[in-house]
């Protein structure tokens, strides 16, 4: 296996409310964490959705950044601290009033830098609402000489 | 002059407070609207910002994402509806306890399609905080033919 | 199945041929074709390779940009021309000197926008040497009313 | 001023010359550069040129890559290997059979990364041809500890 993981998922979920209690009135949970790739999903509340019942970009934007984020921590560990630096999505279709389900994988993790894609798709449906690619900063380990920034 | 203003600041404020009143609460304001560039800024209240007194990454994205729809907006007019296909975020630096303030650019103004970038910093400096480019898709005219939809 | 294939793969070949002499040299091939996803491979020769002999990111570009364009031309035939509008890029790990493979996939066929999302692997390796994601606008198709370009 | 230069427009075309032996036959150029700032140029030739006389996409990518590298390397000295990790690019318009002009411009300059954004224009036109974002990954200076690699 390329990945190992260094969290479960009851770890990286009571780790989510704890440095993220503002995205705990979202309705975000992990529901399925793996080597290299984590589920996590959004109830469809009243706040996230915008006029016409949809959810809105930065509300999904805000869910495919948690979701990579978790997967990262998940394989990094909660001693590190990882900084989004690049997120690219495409919006791709209206989502449904349901739930929305982001499936975040790993496509590169490396000393400095972590690569993931996230696909967001409403609970039970196969079409893709959202894609989206994110880069996350890693910083130098405790260990390691702390010489450089990003 | 290249482009050509469709709406005033005061018109566009007043048309964001009406489809958007969720982010009436994040204390977005119209600073200065001309061809072509519009400047939108953000108050920083507690809801948006993260442990460690900075503004969230899904904030960034939410300010970006309303200056550059405003800008469109602002051009083509209310009747058309701009829907966000594309958005690229690149963040490049702590934001300070400040306003942050959005400057979105027109790139591309098509019958179809409508490309901006917007340069984010805290009031009064500077240094950009991040940089986002973002693609809407532009729904036919009601007046032509409506055949086609993205 | 979602997708239905309005092209075959050898006459997806013929045609990438016939309008894209500049890439013969290049010695694209299309490996597989799907209903939404394809193949192609790119034999490493001398002028891709960069000092170092590792593959140049313009050429990993190129591969990238033409097999997203395949992928959608083997679903809307050849009638309709498909013209890049975003493609993003994430560069993961050195290639080897060895063949490089792209495999596109849709990830939305609309009538007026169709995204892909693109990985780039050595040949038999499992690593992501680099992964894409590509928008291209269709034009209006010539039995539809002609109103809009983008 | 922000930015401080670390080589001469002169050294850094040299230096191209050196180690991109392949974009000579390209046209390449430096044709300005200040803090933070460079102009380069590409020659129209047959090679770049797709059916219909345009300049192509690669090509397009290949000159902002260029442009996005150089801006880098005149502030961080040739020591150092900047690698390209993430490219973003926004086909505009089309090109005219014209002499193609990047200007790229440091949004960001770490000690780990650097970003950049790229307006390409055909010479003496306003109109953007296309608009790239570009972020390299800065190694560890030689003199440095060099514990971590992307």
């Amino acid at each position: 296996m390329k990945y190992k993981l260094a969290m479960s998922a009851t770890e990286v979920s009571a780790y989510m409310d704890e440095v993220f209690p503002q995205v705990r009135h979202l309705g975000f949970a992990v529901e399925n964490l793996g080597p290299g790739e984590i589920t996590v999903s959004m109830k469809i509340g009243n706040e996230s959705l915008r006029p016409g019942g949809t959810v809105s970009g930065p509300t999904m934007f805000t869910l495919a950044d948690c979701a990579s984020y978790l997967i990262i921590l998940a394989h990094i560990g909660k001693v590190a601290l990882a900084v989004t630096t690049n997120l690219n999505i495409n919006f791709l279709s209206k989502p449904g009033q349901k739930d929305l389900i982001a499936t975040a994988r790993l496509l590169k993790l490396g000393k400095r830098l972590a690569v993931c894609d996230i696909e967001l798709r409403s609970r039970d449906e196969e079409q893709l609402v959202a894609h989206a690619t994110a880069t996350y900063s890693i910083p130098p380990r405790n260990d390691a000489p702390a010489a450089s920034s990003a």
